[in-house]
């Protein structure tokens, strides 16, 4: 197992012990973490902090050279805010833990450049799996999508 | 003028006061404005709080079906990560103050469906160009290009 994705993990586990959404992200520069996160919109009541742009926001301003070989690590599929700020900062790889629960936007991601891999880490899967369960709600929240999955009628 | 453009431009003139980068958004629904915000990168020492992120997160966790309907208002096309928030939450319309300055994922927005209008309104123009003049590094690192507009060498 990679170590970057364990920190992610451990971050994930961390949202989870405070009720939140088990999502962690961690960010890796010159091999090591610079910067860690995990899903906030249960314990800050947000819309925007989603593991991979609270790991973002936990480095605070930076130039747009520093970003250039930063590694971000995080345990689920990015959505399409996570993507849009991983391009804003050109990203160039990202670590995915698991795209078995819900695939983001991995393909525009790719089409941009970006070096995606994902682990499919069952460790990951394990921890989705189990929230999604408990509160079906607050996922598919976080998601953007009504809760059967479908659009709004009409 | 746009009544609800006049909010996101009083928006932007108060970060402009409080000595930030000069953009800012409303949300509105129901003709009513529900969430305004002005970016804060200098402010919060912030990496992801964009004008548009900064109104969203103004109004906490929604629904999915309650963004369905609102529309987004920002004197500033948006940068990857507004756009891929507003493509998150499946905001339907967007109206752009300009693009003049800085032209964001507007085509990404259209090809999801997004409605977009761009009303190139010259105090908006005015307000990015007097802060790019006085203080250009700091919009370049809000946009994540270096400072002379190209990428890094090799």
């Amino acid at each position: 197992m990679d170590w970057f994705m364990q920190a992610a993990i451990a971050e994930a586990q961390k949202g989870q012990q405070g009720g939140g959404i088990p999502i962690g992200s961690v960010l890796v520069k010159n091999n090591a973490i610079i910067g860690r996160g995990h899903n906030q919109r249960v314990q800050q009541n947000s819309a925007i902090h989603h593991a991979e742009m609270n790991a973002l926001e936990s480095i605070g301003r930076q130039s747009a050279a520093f970003y250039r070989d930063v590694t971000l690590y995080t345990t689920l599929s990015p959505c399409s805010m996570c993507t849009g700020a991983i391009l804003l900062y050109k990203i160039p790889r990202v670590v995915i833990g698991e795209n078995y629960t819900f695939q983001g936007e991995e393909a525009l991601l790719q089409q941009r450049g970006v070096q995606v891999e994902v682990l499919n880490d069952p460790a990951c899967i394990q921890l989705m799996a189990a929230f999604i369960q408990s509160s079906p709600q607050i996922w598919f929240e976080d998601i953007g999508t009504l809760e059967s999955g479908s659009e709004l009628p009409g």
